[in-house]
């Protein structure tokens, strides 16, 4: 492989390359084998200080970075928008002023502000991981996505991958989309109109409004969850007629591949979104992806923090 | 001893045999000692994940778990009630597969629900730990009960333990009562009728409704806490009036044997339950029991873990 | 130096000798260096168990403290008022009694309430740490400040110092006078009449309430947060009046020394108690302020455990 990691910071898949893609995905696969040992835990970071700084709720992915810097010997702070400082009305930039001056050398964040983590970037030292920034990106969730695909189908050329639901207003779409098209697949969106517009093909996918045409020849069919505690727009249809119209269920099992994986960035509404048969089902990667999102986290940390390709086997 | 530990899960005491009982309690003999050195760590569990989920709150028993976790090297993560996935409806089997998928290895479980434990142990691999079900058990808390019992009184055969309180509603009354008769003691309960009910003689407790009969004889008088701040059903007295029938005062001191064991599982309402001559007298074992419960936990965590009792001196 | 580091609990500055401030701020010189390094981590307290017990919230010096214990390899624990334990009616001792009995090594206790250190110290086997009690003492906040006055400044002795703001409510102006004075600075108060009293004279402090003299002359400005969230006490003025009358801004940029030290204990209001051009100017110390925070309390964690002053260069 001829690129090797130079970044600075993780804060969107946009500006990867695809080269930079392959090398995060190609650490994770040592990174996951750790996670299948008896001794769960490498040196790589050890004496490095991480801080979770959650400003936007999060247990899923906040809990993923967390084991992921303490299996690479870290010491790990949370700090959540629960925080007093917050609370008396301290600044995201001196929030993260005061956390890089504890000698900080990771900070992970997850903020409800699209750029949030670009910003950060701009002024401080430490590295910045994007955990997620308002409809913007969630790279850790696209590269896990990636990985799985990967890992299950053998390549992403010239696979057809699905994605399913609200895509206007998704960051899991967007990292979705930017990786797999780098990497070489065929991205088709599908959702009500009003979630999944047209402007969509301007970046190259197809979008498509129903389910017979967004199902027949996809080999992945990623669905993204229902925020139906969120969901008060006037845009979106009610829970059940969107079920109806575009959940993943028995009545649609002729329109999917036998091999198609069923991918779901979690927690699924079972009955919303997806039914227990596929959630449950043979096809079902859902838990894969949890468990390789914890290995790219981990390629995620120890390449920012400068671990060579040349050091990974003795890192893991 | 002829019996060596075989579980996979500590779900409760009431399928346990005094033996495994009795492995567990000698286990914990040789970790207590852990707790009284310079460095109170073993590496026990390098490399290991354990997970606290506790899906209903409490702040003694998680530590006391997570202290037990770091003292046997694991790296734990705590994943509480107010975590964002419950918020957004995930089910319980969702969310611990999905925790389980982070490779844990350990799901210490808090649930209202009686049986959840149970329930997990069904689908996960992990081992599964009870830390609280409902009315149901609270086995670590029988355990470090039968531990005190027997550090302070050298056996546990042929003693008369009283418990007291709102046995009917209580899963430390239920894992005492389970334990210390397997152990081979006499078993009183008391407290109101209508939350101490004669159905409890049909499992081979003495049922008793007066304070009198409850403490004459009693070399152990276990006193239950009042969930005065859940007690507001019909069934229950007043506060001051159930301290008056019920509570452990001066006015019963010619009652209760001078080497009597006064116990509590905590935290204690003093004035109601007991007052401060019992709480804080000579015979009161309130604290050890805090500090026997650490040992209790750390016993369990290395047995369910593949400790072998041969390995427990290279371990501690 | 004479003088060696003997006491078992940092409740206060009032009570310490200058020679063990000194011993404190020279122990802190050399953690202070393990921040700056690529593996952050020594084992002097490794197999220590510490506890975070902050009744009153706090995430900053929370934060600080549990990362000072992190790079001290020590288990930490954080214990929180919003803990059940404390909503079930617990009493504080009852509380540090249970903590004590997990044979914690140190109690960190922040509390709304003066004296509370002071109450644990009197029945606790275990350090306690004062990490702010009510308007008393904040002695680690007093110590960075000292520490980053010497490290800049090379000096404290004959240096003037002026604190501005609420002085009559803050923990923060308390620690800092004791230490700065037994270090032989000159301290001058200031800020409204009703928040700074005559009275501060007769412990050796000049009070002054207008910002003409209080900056003249002034080689440190150090500047306490104006807590308005709380402040709706009849004896403060608005906020907009304060940061007229008392605000550190480009209006009294001519009163103020070229090579004057700038502090703040944060956060920072920006626009209130100082403006962006001092906040962030060249005389500002108030990151390192920060940085400086967790090698006090790595060396205070240090000195408390027993490490001896001989034994830094191992330890560090």
């Amino acid at each position: 492989m001829p690129h090797s990691w130079t970044r600075q910071h993780l804060l969107d898949l946009q500006s990867l390359s695809a080269d930079e893609l392959v090398v995060l995905l190609d650490t994770a696969r040592h990174f996951k084998q750790v996670g299948e040992r008896s001794i769960k835990k490498v040196p790589a970071l050890r004496g490095k200080t991480i801080v979770n700084l959650f400003v936007e709720p999060s247990t899923r992915t906040r809990i993923s970075f967390e084991l992921a810097g303490l299996r690479l010997s870290a010491d790990i702070i949370n700090f959540s928008a629960e925080s007093s400082s917050f609370k008396k009305g301290e600044s995201l930039k001196d929030t993260a002023l005061n956390l890089e001056a504890l000698n900080a050398d990771f900070i992970v964040i997850r903020h409800g502000a699209s750029g949030a983590p670009h910003f950060l970037s701009r002024f401080l030292k430490a590295h910045v991981v994007n955990a997620g920034d308002g409809a913007h990106e969630h790279p850790t969730q696209g590269l896990l996505d990636a990985f799985t695909i990967r890992e299950k189908k053998g390549r992403i050329e010239g696979l057809n991958v699905t994605i399913l639901g609200d895509i206007l207003y998704s960051r899991v779409a967007r990292s979705n989309i930017w990786a797999l098209q780098k990497l070489g697949a065929n991205v088709t969106l599908c959702g009500p109109p009003s979630l999944v517009p047209k402007i969509f093909e301007e970046i190259g996918c197809r979008v498509v409004w129903n389910m017979e045409e967004a199902l027949r020849d996809a080999d992945v069919i990623n669905l993204l969850r229902i925020q139906h505690e969120r969901q008060r727009a006037t845009m979106f249809p009610s829970i059940g007629e969107y079920a109806g119209l575009f959940g993943l269920n028995q009545s649609r099992r002729h329109l999917v591949k036998p091999d198609a994986l069923i991918m779901h960035p979690g927690p699924i509404n079972r009955g919303v979104e997806i039914d227990n048969t596929f959630a449950d089902g043979a096809q079902s990667v859902i838990l894969q992806q949890v468990t390789n999102g914890l290995a790219i986290r981990m390629a995620v940390l120890f390449l920012l923090g400068g671990g060579r390709r040349e050091e990974i086997a003795a890192a893991v």
